[in-house]
């Protein structure tokens, strides 16, 4: 293919992104669950879970693309490239939701992605590698396995499947059984190993943070998903009587708490608004008006996308806690330490060529939220794509995006799909 | 009575006071209602209260004093002066206790009227007012019927009898019917009209504070009982994702509250520490790790003995509240606003004479709890002896005093009531 038939091509592609077709596919996917506050309720392994695969499969058996499911249900719609051979370009997201979710979470980048195949198609674009759209299953699950992206971990590090497998729900049903369930309901279609190779990864999603439609934005260039530490704090003072217990005699747990967050939220200021720090539970002891509170325990929430600074801001946490204490005991110990994964190299900058060439308005942007593509990312380049979402709402039936931001980026990933498959 | 004979007299009073018989008492009354880890559960308008009553007046009536009981149960034992047509000198306390409370609250201020009394008596010292050891009825009815000092109350104001006396409990059961059942109990004894004229009251008590102890000293003269304010603040801003939500766009709760809380902490500092000001409950809602709080109630409760700083400094909250809510929403309601009852003129000046006679260490305090002399003090000039508790601790199996203690605040009690009873 020459420059210019490719360069002339290119320029067709963004035509050929259906919003009517898109839409309608999301309203049908939406009716799957849909619940009577307009949003979906269609959690990982559930019959609705499994109706949503069947209807993709469904819709890529009518289209004439090839259909593969690995072993832990993760199903992927094939257009062949034109050296079968070489590895795929791969692009999704997932079909299930929260309890009470969205319209829009998971279910947009799996809709984007086969958009961009039958766009690409449409405008009769051979690439060099196969494209691929991927459901991976049970990114949610978190809110009943208490961990989420199940499909995307399983494909990216088999060894971990047989943890994965026996991790049990709030029912004590092991996904073992839930997933063993999914996995019959559906049509047979070809067999893919895990860890088959990917040649980049692409994932578009609502951004689920309220950044794109504050600064006016359409396109959010993912450059993280951001580190995530947790912490808890216990500050043991003295329980006394409000009445008679003098100031300097006072042990009063809350006021060091007070002392302690105040001091933390200095240290954890950022001129730049990318650190995230949040207590967001405090507990009092023995809460009662006229009680001094004899202890408090609280928890911090800190995430950033740079590692460095995960560590090192976290780790002051400690120390600062100790610092301004008063005459109070603490403790402080770390729930969670989830590093950061940064997004670079071919795939955020065949985005950010995609974006120019189309011109949309566009930020660079960390994720707030884990995705399928911090797992990807182990096997393969990667990349993420936002879209705004109306004041940031997710995880919630008020969730809502625009078709036309939808649009946007439904055209700037078949942009990117195309230039990556020809790399 | 010659100046000369007065003083003779006088000095061989504290020899009179005998810490055998005191501590005999004590014990005895803390065998009513004695709880396995050494404190005393004996509730107001109980069989142990009525008990405790019938020690009481035993005792009383072995000694030859007279004994009257008004209509609330209110008991006045009383040893005669040489005018008997004077209005009496009064001096005592409450028998009853808190669930599981100690074995000095109360119950030291009667016995140590009534050794006063028999002291008096032994020392052959006439006075020319009749002195009076009284035992004032359900003074810790809060626990129960959410109002103390009953018997107090109706006594200097019976018209807020019909109120009380429809108080219920816990169990349903009106103040009507439980001082009923507690009057039936009682030997018959002279009846006390409500509102008879107290020439002076002098309640003696443990302090229920660190202070006296913190300081060495063995005497508290008590220049107040304390004003009472006490707040509930609602802070209201915006739940959100606590990995999404940028700094500048988020109306954390938590954050506004715990600006406000040090705001309010500096207005409410005060270098000479009588100010009282305590946070004791805050609830968070969501109350989730990651999870930006969306609002935050906190309750206030603020304590001083001064009249127009109890009302200009708790008119600042609301002020101080507005000002550092930032970009959330407030509240604030007052809950209760009770005000101080301040101690002058002859009765803390004849409590000041008698510890310097006796050459006590002492220090004037206002009382951080409440007391029957609170009441009592809008019938007749009053004042209040305070001795230390072991670490303040108050309301509470652990409450402890000691009894060299017990014994000065007994010499100063009775040579602070000849001097009264001779005014």
């Amino acid at each position: 293919m020459s420059g210019n038939a490719n360069s002339n091509s290119l320029q067709m592609l963004a035509g050929h992104v259906d919003q009517d077709r898109l839409w309608q596919r999301h309203l049908d996917m939406a009716s799957i669950g849909a619940t009577p506050l307009g949003g979906v309720h269609r959690l990982p392994f559930s019959k609705e879970d499994a109706e949503s695969r069947r209807l993709f499969l469904s819709w890529a058996t009518a289209r004439g693309f090839g259909t593969e499911m690995d072993d832990f249900g993760n199903i992927f719609v094939r257009r062949e490239g034109t050296e079968k051979d070489l590895e795929p370009v791969v692009s999704g997201s997932h079909s299930d939701t929260q309890p009470n979710g969205g319209r829009f979470d998971g279910i947009y980048g799996v809709l984007a992605a086969f958009e961009a195949l039958e766009a690409i198609d449409d405008a009769g674009i051979p690439t060099r590698r196969p494209i691929e759209a991927v459901i991976w299953t049970a990114e949610e699950a978190d809110a009943q396995f208490g961990v989420g992206c199940l499909g995307s971990q399983a494909y990216a590090n088999p060894s971990k499947l047989p943890r994965l497998l026996e991790i049990r729900n709030n029912l004590n049903i092991p996904v073992k059984q839930a997933l063993a369930e999914l996995m019959e309901d559906h049509l047979c279609v070809g067999h893919r190993a895990f860890q088959s190779p990917i040649a980049y990864y692409v994932e578009a999603h609502i951004e689920q943070g309220p950044e794109l439609e504050a600064r006016g934005k359409t396109i959010g260039i993912v450059t993280a998903i951001q580190g995530h530490r947790s912490f808890k704090v216990q500050v043991t003072g003295e329980a006394g009587h409000a009445g008679n217990t003098p100031e300097r005699l006072r042990k009063d747990a809350l006021v060091a708490a007070m002392q302690i967050f105040s001091e933390l939220r200095k240290v954890f200021h950022d001129p730049n608004d990318v650190v995230r720090f949040t207590v967001g539970e405090m507990d009092v002891v023995p809460s009662a008006m006229a009680v001094i509170p004899g202890s408090v325990t609280f928890t911090i929430d800190f995430r950033h996308p740079d590692p460095e600074t995960l560590q090192s801001l976290g780790d002051r946490i400690a120390v600062v806690t100790r610092e301004n204490a008063g005459k109070c005991d603490v403790t402080v110990s770390e729930l969670r330490h989830s590093s950061p994964v940064v997004f670079k190299g071919p795939v955020p900058e065949a985005i950010l060529k995609a974006v120019e060439s189309l011109d949309y308005s566009y930020m660079a942007l960390p994720s707030g939220a884990g995705h399928d593509a911090r797992y990807i990312a182990e096997l393969a380049p990667a990349g993420m794509i936002f879209i705004p979402c109306w004041r940031g709402i997710s995880h919630n039936e008020a969730e809502s995006a625009k078709l036309v931001d939808m649009v946007a980026g439904t055209r700037v990933l078949a942009r990117t799909l195309v230039e990556l498959a020809n790399l």
